[in-house]
């Protein structure tokens, strides 16, 4: 008897742990046994822990002996279920395995009368699926699935080793299946604490927005233009950012004003000019973000675009009068948006410009107030009708 | 020649895939290689990504011929290291892996200058470390490590199935390594982002509690007291909360008083008391919480803390004049240690109180204003000497 399919099949279930989507790879192996050990047919049955029912995932064999995928579905009653779930005597198990002729004889050999009646019951559920073989995966109590074995196409009976190699076949399958749903389970979690956090964040920059009566709606359209500014250079040269600067530009982009916060509502909607005092109250809003993002050491690169949107290209801005590349990237694109949405809104000192108009602005102080190549980008957008 | 130590092997390499920390289950293999196989010595070679250089991370043997633990050293100039990184001339190797005696003997057959040099140089480091056979873990392309075994006690060599053996044990602890590597990236970046979530709502809670001059860190002191109490009533009563619920609560105490955020600074820092129309407005701040938190789906639970915590026990609350077990118990429980704080602090319409004036005052209203049952929790909290 050859086991020549052995390597294959052991190399399959191997890759199986690292392809953290085991179906396909299952599928794989259920279509692999049926050609190499040419059995008439083979498949597998997965538990489904929400429905508390083993369902047949992948079944592949001859044409006409292919149990129709989802037909199968064995709840806990299910005879061949409680054999496998439940203490009955092993000697009716073949290293595991139930395997259709052994465990016929079996009938008439001491066995409880129990375990005869469901013995006779699960061989007759392995009639019905012309099932000569059924070897269970486990993942330590539990029963994981069920490989299901049609018999060979040459009528021979399937050798020992064989069947052994089935079962440490199946208990690579259940590590793979359990590997892979702790991976998800990781995955899904990370995901939502991703989401939890932006969600988070937007909430509460737009609730602390919403104080300004003049930028309501501001700290969302600043976010999306940055983000597309920024995709905007990455166009044009790959290696500037990762996702990880858009990451960071995302949060800065919603919490560039978060230093509003500290500065009295009467300033901040006073309508009409600010006096000099007024004025140096309301330029404390970038140090002042920074001083309540400070402690949070995971926002660092963030903070940068906080503390310096209002940098100047020329040096003339607040709070350290930076001047051209010594101010951060992504205060540089933030500062961009920002003045763009500053001059299509309404504010204290102006009547909202059309996007047209505030073009032709930022085109006229790109390299003196902007960084010239971001105010391109932005000038690029437009152009282009993304704007 | 026997394997009977084969099975043991198998199923140790195996389980490391679900231990996702192999450093204890590589210590095992090599450990039972030592034994099982009856070898002088055992060891593994660990790839250092950070530092570009292969670690003897386990190694055992007979006392004397165990390697000092992180005594060898391999960078990538390491003859060893570059012949199985390199693309050499498959032939000196037995399946992939060093084999002394056979590599040995391809110094005098056909293969190029370059090859022979370098296993030359391989063969001398092998005799160094008294080391037999070499047997590399690869994942893809990348050389994870190299199993080292020194010669068996009774000095035969290793059998042709022994060695095909030792090389399919590589490669499962090659596998195991790379999950434990990406479950451990998984996890760290989970707990990077549910740190970035709770600081991120603590700073920014902690800027709008600013805003109320009168509440200065009465945010961190309510979530400190409603975190103590939740774990006290978990004490008497195991069953009624789960971390989920903490969690919740973590959060609801963060974001209790989000809603002032939409109140004027006139009415939230108005010295003496508030008029009718002032006092309705900050009676609001419940609602105005929910209308920020509401768009966040994962906060549902939390959000109920933040909507119910002005309601009474007996009725008398708002928004909803909700009573007694139909208030939330994450709204009771932020309602008491809202209460407590409030009278040890200075508020526009008291001075504040001493703990032991405000547990009397707790005290008197439980089951009026406050839950019975989380009101008494804060007393034994103060019994106990715990606030």
């Amino acid at each position: 008897m050859s086991l020549d399919y052995k390597r294959e099949l052991e190399s399959a279930a191997k890759n199986m742990i690292l392809v953290h989507e085991p179906d396909v790879l299952m599928q794989m192996i259920v279509r692999m046994i049926v050609h190499k050990v040419k059995v008439r047919h083979a498949g597998i049955l997965l538990y489904d822990e929400d429905k508390d029912t083993y369902i047949l995932t992948v079944s592949r064999g001859s044409v006409g002996l292919k149990i129709p995928k989802g037909f199968a579905r064995m709840d806990s009653d299910n005879p061949l279920i409680r054999l496998f779930r439940g203490r009955v005597d092993k000697k009716i198990f073949h290293n595991g395995a139930l395997v259709y002729p052994v465990a016929k004889k079996m009938l008439h050999k001491n066995i409880s009368g129990d375990t005869k009646q469901l013995l006779k019951a699960a061989l007759y559920q392995m009639e019905i699926f012309e099932t000569v073989a059924c070897i269970p995966s486990y993942f330590r109590q539990d029963l994981l699935g069920i490989l299901l074995l049609g018999s060979k196409r040459n009528d021979r009976k399937f050798a020992k080793d064989e069947l052994n190699f089935f079962v440490a076949l199946a208990s690579d399958v259940a590590m793979a299946i359990r590997n892979a749903r702790l991976f998800r389970e990781l995955e899904l979690e990370l995901d939502k604490k991703k989401r939890l956090f932006i969600h988070t964040t937007v909430a509460l920059a737009a609730a602390i927005d919403a104080k300004d009566h003049y930028t309501h709606g501001h700290t969302s359209r600043v976010v999306h233009l940055s983000l597309e500014i920024a995709k905007k250079l990455m166009q044009k040269n790959k290696s500037v950012f990762d996702e990880k600067f858009l990451e960071n530009l995302h949060i800065a982009g919603l919490l560039h004003d978060i230093g509003k916060i500290a500065i009295p509502e009467s300033i901040l909607n006073k309508e009409g000019p600010l006096n000099d005092e007024e004025k140096k109250r309301m330029e404390e809003h970038p140090l002042r973000g920074v001083t309540i993002l400070e402690p949070i050491k995971e926002l660092e690169d963030a903070v940068l675009g906080v503390k310096y949107h209002h940098e100047k290209y020329d040096g003339s801005g607040y709070p350290e009068g930076l001047k051209g590349d010594k101010i951060p990237l992504i205060a540089s694109i933030i500062s961009v948006a920002d003045t763009f949405d500053a001059i299509i809104t309404n504010r204290p000192y102006h009547q909202a410009l059309s996007k047209k108009e505030a073009v032709e602005e930022i085109e006229r102080v790109s390299g003196k107030q902007l960084h010239p190549q971001v105010a391109t980008a932005l000038l690029e957008l437009f152009r282009e009708g993304k704007i």
